[in-house]
């Protein structure tokens, strides 16, 4: 059993390769002894992460502030906090942040032999602007 | 791709056969499809669930009040918000509340063929006074 507090945890930068825009991730879990990673990801407004997938699953927690979630092919969805997203293994999607609001969410992925995350093209603005 | 938002997501009076006091359950994913379970869960003061393990191992994350989880042999550890706990995969412990506090964590079971939780005995008045 491991135990961390926030003294254990230090926030760093998303990787400029995988985001537009800012974004600030706590791991909270990393471990080789349990097939799930977990983060805090805090967007700053307009910034998200590129499209992608996860082999094995994601689940997202929306803990504060207003954001976007989108399926390929699907229109964008508001996130709140309390709302929970499910996204399955193999599903194309992208997440992040609202134009007028930060926001902060936990997310769970599912470790797999084929890793936890597959990247793939950046949102482009005009994907990122059709939020209705 | 699943979103639940909080009309979505009904609490449910945790099971009095696995913990001792009144606790409270919402779940936030149970999926077929994905390999973990996910759960917030709110102990009322001194509530505690029984002895347990995971086969597939847990994550706690505090967010709200004060809470306990004891490994067992180890002494009772404190857990506040932000506080995050990575259960291995066997590993006998229990968690709750304090006994001058509400308490909620949110609880994350990765799912096995063997299921997600196997409980054991309810935690002593003893052991749970235990704490210093």
């Amino acid at each position: 059993m491991l135990k961390k507090t926030s003294t254990d945890i230090h926030t760093v930068k998303a990787p400029a390769d995988y985001f537009t825009g800012n974004a600030w991730l706590d791991v909270l879990v990393r471990n080789e002894n349990i097939v799930c990673n977990v983060a805090k990801v805090t967007f700053e407004p307009s910034a998200r992460n590129h499209w992608h997938t996860h082999p094995g699953g994601q689940v997202l927690i929306a803990t504060e502030g207003k954001g976007y979630v989108q399926k390929k092919g699907e229109p964008i969805q508001l996130l709140l906090p309390g709302d929970v997203v499910t996204i399955l293994p193999g599903e194309e999607h992208w997440h992040g942040a609202a134009p007028d609001s930060l926001f902060t969410h936990i997310a769970i992925q599912i470790v797999t032999e084929k890793g936890d995350i597959a990247w793939l093209n950046a949102v482009t603005d005009e994907d990122y602007n059709s939020y209705k």
